[in-house]
C-alpha cells in the first residue's frame, strides 16, 4: 500500500493527511476564519497545534503540505513522495459519478464543467495542478465524491422534464457526500454488530444530506445535479421550488450564475438568521431568540421530512446514523433534528443522547424499532481505500 | 342564499355551474379536445349533452353561459341572473391568500401578478371581465385557491432563502387546490363517521398535489409558490432543484420566463413519455412498455414520499384521502400510487380497490392502521359556500 496523500479541498478549508500502509501518519489543515487563515497539523501520535497565516501561505497550502510530508517520509525511511495523491472531487456530470485516474482529458473534461460548479471545481482544478507540479511522476486518483449513488434507481435519479433534454444535457441527480457515507457503511457493521439492511444515513456538518442506504447501495439522496441543492445547510438554500426562483430572478434581475451564488452563499441558515454557525444559533436558540430558533426549526423539519421520505425507497427503517462535525459535536442538535419521528419507530433516550459527544455510540432505546446510531464520518479513510483500489487495478 | 353561478377556469378548460339554494341546476364545460373544441352542458336531473363547437364559440364561452342561465332562471321563475358570482382564483400572493369581493383594487392587483403566473392569471383576468360586463351590478367573489394554507406554520410556509426577500418580494409556499382539499375536509365525516385528526389528501387530477391536514387546517402542501410546483404533473414538471433547473437555462439561454413556460408544459409526464394523459400511459404500461412504466413509476415514487414526509407534520397518519378525477376513476391508478407504503400503516385490500370505481368509498384493509378512502372532490360546491359565507359577511 505504500504512502498514500489524501487532498480533500473544500469552499474554505483545504484539508490534506499522509496514510501509510492505512494508518493516518501527518495531517495539516487550511481554514479561513472570522479574522484571517489559519493552519493546523498534527503528526500522528502527538497533539494538534494550530497558528495564524498569511493569505499568502493559505493560498500556497500545498507547497507547505509537501515539505511536511518530505520530513515526515525522510523520518520514517519510506523514501521523499507518496506513492499516490488521491483528492476529493465533487462535479457533476454522469462521468464524474465514478473514481479515476487523473488524466489530461479527465483535467479537459473537469474544466469544462468549472461555470456548473463555480464553487468547487476551480478550487479542485488548482489541487490538481500543485500536485502535478510537486510530484510530476506521481499517480493522481480522483475520489468521485458521487460515486456512490452512481447506481441510484431511475426514478430516484431522474428529473421529470423532458427526457430527450435530461439525456442531451446530462441533467440528473448525482448526488454528494458519497465518501462520508461509504465510509458509514463500511464501518456500520463493527458498531452494530451487523450489517444493516435498510439504513439512513444524516451527515450534518457545513454541508448536510440525508442518504438511503438499502443491503450497503445508496438508493436515495437529498443532494441533486449539485451539491448545493437537497436541504438547507450554512450558507446553501437547499431546494427552493422553481417558481419561486424564477421570481426571485425577475426582481433582482439575476442571470444563471448570480442566482446560483445567491442560493449558494445567501442562503439556508444564513439567510434565514445571519448566521451560518449552528453553535452560534443554538446559543440564540438557548436565550429563546425567535429567529434562531425558526431557523433551526426549518433545518430540522427539511431533516426530518427527508428521513420520512426516504423510508419510501427502503419500505421501512432498521438504523438510522447521523454522521459529520454537527451531528457528532452536538446532542442538543441531535434532540432537535430526531423529535417528532416516533410514528417511524424512532425513539431517542435523552440520556444517551446527552452523555455521547465526540464520539461513537447508539441513542435509541432499546426498545426501539430503528436503532439510531452517531457515527464519526471517515471521509479521508474512504479516499485511501478507493486510492488503492484503483492504484491496485492499474498497475 | 338564491342563484349563485360558479365560474371555474382552468388553463384548458372553463367550467360554470348555476347553484340554486345550495344545489346545482345547470353545468356547462368547454374544453380544448385533440380536434377542436367541445361543449357539454347539463341540467338537474337530464343527461349530459356534448358537441363540438368553434374556437370563437370557445372564446365567447361566458356569453352562452349566460343565455343558459337567464333561460333556466326565467323557467324557474327566480329572475333573469344570478345573486352573486363566484370564480376560482389562482394567484401566487400573501394577498390573495383569502377569499374576497373582487373590487377594483383587487384587479389592479390581480393585473400586477400576470406575469408571475402567465398560465393562471390572464384567463382569471378574462373572466371577470365578461362577468362584469353581462352582470355589471351582481357582487363577484374570488375563492382563492390557496385560501385554506394561508396558516400553515412558518416551518412549511417559508423558504430557506434570505428573510429580508422572502418579505420584500413576497416569496412563500402558498399552496393550492385549497378549494379541492377544503371540499374533502368539509364532507369526509360524513363518509367515515368522524372528523379525523391526522389526514393527508392526495389530489390527482389535472394537477397532483398532496396536503396534510391536521384537526381540519392544512399544515404542509406539495405545491409552492406557484401551482406549477411540487409533484410532476401531466405537462409540469413540478419540483426540479435549482441547480438542475439553472443548468437547462445556461444551455438552453433561457430567460425566466422561457423556463417557466418549459417547466409547464414540457415537463411532467409528457415530458418523460411523450403523455401528459395518465389512461393513456395505464394503457401503454399494460403493454409493458418501458417508458410509461418510468414516467408512472416517477408519478408514483413522488406521491408517497409526499405522503411520508407530511406524516412529519403531522406526526403520524388516520387517514389518506385520494380525489380528484384520476384517482377516482382508476382503480389501477390507486394500487400504483398507494404501494409500498406498509410501514406507514397503509394497506389497501385489493377487491375494496377494484370495485370502486367513479364514486366514493373505503379501500383499506378493516386492520389497515391507516383508513384510505377514495373521495370525489366538490370545488365547485365549495366556491358556493364561499361565496355564501362571504356575501353574508358584506350585505
Amino acid at each position: 500500500m505504500g504512502a498514500t496523500l489524501v487532498v480533500n479541498p473544500g469552499s474554505s478549508s483545504r484539508k490534506y493527511a499522509l496514510y501509510c500502509d492505512g494508518k493516518v501518519e501527518v495531517e495539516l489543515r487550511f481554514e479561513k476564519t472570522n479574522t484571517g487563515f489559519e493552519m493546523c497539523s498534527q503528526v500522528s501520535g502527538l497533539h494538534q497545534t494550530c497558528e495564524a497565516i498569511s493569505e499568502s501561505d493559505f493560498l500556497s497550502a500545498f507547497s507547505q503540505v509537501v515539505d511536511a510530508v518530505k520530513v515526515h517520509l525522510i523520518k520514517e525511511s519510506i523514501g521523499k513522495k507518496p506513492d499516490v495523491v488521491v483528492i476529493r472531487v465533487v462535479a457533476p456530470g454522469t462521468y464524474f459519478q465514478h473514481h479515476s485516474l487523473i488524466s489530461d482529458s479527465y483535467i479537459k473534461r473537469l474544466k469544462e464543467k468549472e461555470s456548473v460548479a463555480p464553487l468547487h471545481i476551480p478550487v479542485i482544478l488548482k489541487e490538481i495542478e500543485a500536485v502535478k507540479k510537486h510530484y510530476p511522476s506521481v499517480k493522481i486518483i480522483a475520489a468521485s465524491d458521487s460515486a456512490f449513488h452512481a447506481e441510484m434507481p431511475p426514478k430516484a435519479r431522474e428529473y421529470s422534464i423532458k427526457a430527450d433534454d435530461a439525456s442531451k444535457y446530462d441533467v440528473y441527480r448525482f448526488g454528494y457526500h458519497g465518501l462520508s457515507i461509504a465510509s458509514v457503511a463500511r464501518r456500520i457493521h463493527s458498531l452494530i454488530g451487523r450489517e444493516p439492511g435498510r439504513m439512513i444515513v444524516c451527515h450534518i456538518g457545513n454541508g448536510t444530506s440525508v442518504t438511503a442506504v438499502k443491503e450497503g447501495k445508496s438508493v436515495e439522496t437529498t443532494m441533486g445535479f449539485s451539491p448545493s441543492t437537497g436541504l438547507p445547510m450554512g450558507t446553501r438554500a437547499g431546494d427552493v421550488d422553481t417558481a419561486a426562483l424564477l421570481e426571485l430572478m425577475r426582481v433582482k434581475n439575476f442571470r444563471p450564475r448570480e442566482a446560483e451564488m445567491y442560493l449558494n452563499t445567501n442562503g439556508g441558515l444564513l439567510g434565514m438568521s445571519n448566521d451560518s454557525d449552528i453553535r452560534k444559533l443554538l446559543d440564540r436558540r438557548a436565550q429563546k431568540e425567535p429567529v434562531a430558533t425558526h431557523a433551526l426549526d426549518v433545518f430540522a423539519y427539511n431533516i426530518q421530512k427527508a428521513i420520512a421520505f426516504e423510508t419510501v425507497s427502503l419500505g421501512g427503517l432498521d438504523v438510522l446514523v447521523l454522521t459529520a462535525t454537527a451531528s457528532v459535536r452536538s446532542s442538543e442538535l441531535r434532540s432537535i433534528v430526531l423529535q417528532g419521528l416516533s410514528h417511524l419507530g424512532i425513539h431517542i433516550n435523552k440520556d444517551k443522547n446527552d452523555l455521547l459527544v465526540g464520539k461513537d455510540g447508539v441513542i435509541s432505546e432499546d426498545k426501539s424499532e430503528v436503532k439510531v446510531v452517531v457515527m464519526r464520518t471517515d471521509e479521508m479513510g474512504e479516499m485511501v481505500q478507493v486510492a488503492n483500489q484503483l492504484a491496485m487495478q492499474n498497475t
